[in-house]
């Protein structure tokens, strides 16, 4: 498993553009909506992974939920799998357990799943399969 | 700016260490204890970047006082940077602070800062040379 990128909440997305801009010293490569997951992302290039910044579309989005309980921050870390249903029945195996629908479509059109955090130490983990 | 690592705050290191070779499906590289920063560690590799697991070896580490807040979970993440003092001139100068001691050694000997998380959507940043 190879760090694909780390998910970053954000209440507004113009904002913390211009901070992470400074921050890493280099624009976003692209800025992507995801309707499915009502969120509005933008990627930075840190090296072979990617910081993903993520702001809620509507109040419904997960991204939401999670900023009016816990502020902004890390949300979710993702690493890259090369097949993600045997990647995802060995960890059931090994006793992890995923949130909703399992496989669902993120960015870029890739099929992704989150694992349950109360099962890895409260981090919210995301398999991501290789196009 | 290269992601180096992220660190996950963990109550206990043995049971956390059998949860994450389960998940990542490989066995920590390297453990570590740094005195200076009270904690204990232990190093994933997942790609070019690493998932670092810490433990606090006393009540008054760093890591012991954010598990009594937050709990579990993702505490900082880490760039590797070339020239750390030039590094730190350069976001001091974009309106970016540090905390406690500037520059420290970190794992590996390294030498490392932290920025304040307040300034950057509540994610803490770790800076570390490249040796």
């Amino acid at each position: 498993m190879k760090l694909d990128h780390i998910g970053i909440a954000v209440k507004k997305l113009e904002i913390s553009d211009k901070l992470f801009s400074k921050l890493l010293n280099r624009v976003p490569f692209k800025t992507e909506t995801i309707v499915s997951e009502s969120v509005k992302t933008s990627f930075y290039h840190t090296g072979e992974s990617k910081i993903e910044l993520l702001e809620p579309t509507n109040e419904d989005s997960p991204i939401a939920k999670f900023l009016n309980k816990k502020g902004e921050g890390i949300h979710h870390i993702a690493f890259e799998v090369d097949d993600i249903e045997k990647e995802i029945n060995r960890l059931e195996k090994e006793g992890f357990s995923f949130v909703g629908e399992k496989i669902r479509i993120g960015n870029n059109q890739k099929r992704i799943a989150f694992l349950h955090p109360k099962q890895s130490n409260g981090v919210l983990i995301e398999l991501c399969e290789k196009k």
